[in-house]
């Protein structure tokens, strides 16, 4: 399947910087002048890529990380270029336990929140969310990637709550914004990709942000080289 | 100090209805076809109002609480809008031991996140966000309102984790939408104003839940009636 519009958003400009290197993106106008977005354009094939950074807050001078940003430029990217898919590519903490490795690059066939829990019958499942999402069983053999559950939450670490919740056997992969971009692509009916390279062994015994930031660079090589490959696959010749 | 174009934001049907009778605020078309936020707006004296309550979420059927919706309703509102005041009424949890009771009415001065625990220098204080609110001392006292530090998190219950962070002197209410209208406000430099009303005490013995559904309508009266009175002091004659 190929798209002809595709709009990459990522949460982080180290995760996105090798990608948007590769492709020789140009800078576009911020999507709006108060949005920290940074957003760049280019061709592959026929098809057009938009690629949407969080970018940086404006007070704090870090990485708009998080799922309110992600929500936030999602429905803004939707809104100004109007994709026909939403591919949401990052970093990631996973479970060693449950097969993972630094680098190793995920495909989400499911993508839901650990952190919010919400006990009022109906408003339990919408706290877990489960977003559709696009996938290619073929595509992902062809990719060598593995599906895996994808599980979003606001904090880096893991509290003993958050624990026992992506404990869970489907929950492999720990990260900040997909469920967050996947919720705003349902609402709008566009189609959500979601790709995952793993950075920290959450039950490997390092603390998420020392691991975290000790295999970034590599993580993010793993990742742009699988965004790259996948790329190619679903443009238009 | 008054405002020239007020949108009040607000998560639930429930909290929202009130209001919205008590003013004859009149339905207006969708922000957007695709989001499920509902519209509706009316006149105090010679200021405009614009009401927008987070809406069913289209699959669960459910209010969309939380900070996604919450974030996305503020940045299609000032999108579509302008105003010059975010104003965001709603229900609470409280801790008693803070001095709090059934249907008390709060007044924001401090708007932090509870669940974004994020240790990686200079990422700590973006995850607790501590954004801009709009106060004025001797409109609180007129009002019979006190302020106090509104924490924010997607999560309705309480883990232990959560409990160490809210304990803390400063947060005595615990809500889940008022970091992710702020955030936005403070993006596109709109002025915050949060008002939130007792629902639960966080510290009284009852699950969070229950006590929440047994208060919201007592709680949302009293909600109901600080808001007029803080329309009409806030509003051109």
């Amino acid at each position: 399947m190929t798209f002809k519009k595709i709009v990459l958003i990522m949460a982080m400009h180290s995760e996105a910087d090798p990608i948007r290197d590769a492709l020789e993106l140009e800078e576009m106008d911020k999507l709006h002048p108060s949005l920290p977005m940074d957003s760049y354009k280019g061709k592959i094939g026929q098809t057009e890529l938009l690629l949407l950074v969080n970018g940086v807050d404006p007070r704090f001078q870090v990485d708009s990380i998080g799922t309110q940003p992600a929500t936030l430029a999602t429905f803004a990217a939707i809104q100004a270029w109007q994709p026909d898919l939403i591919l949401n590519a990052g970093t990631c903490g996973a479970f060693k336990s449950k097969g993972a490795e630094i680098a190793k690059v995920y495909w989400g066939n499911k993508v839901i929140h650990h952190d919010r829990r919400i006990s009022i019958p109906g408003f339990r499942e919408y706290g877990v969310g489960d977003y559709p999402v696009f996938t290619d069983q073929a595509l992902a053999q062809k990719l060598e990637m593995e599906f895996a559950t994808i599980s979003s939450g606001n904090s880096l670490d893991m509290c003993d709550t958050d624990y026992q919740i992506l404990d869970q056997e489907e929950r492999v992969v720990k990260e900040m914004e997909a469920a967050g971009i996947a919720y705003v692509a349902e609402l709008m009916q566009v189609p959500y990709l979601g790709i995952k390279s793993v950075t920290d062994l959450v039950d490997g015994g390092m603390l998420a942000q020392d691991e975290f930031l000790l295999h970034l660079k590599n993580s993010s090589l793993a990742l742009q080289q699988k965004v790259l490959a996948l790329l190619q696959e679903i443009s238009i010749k």
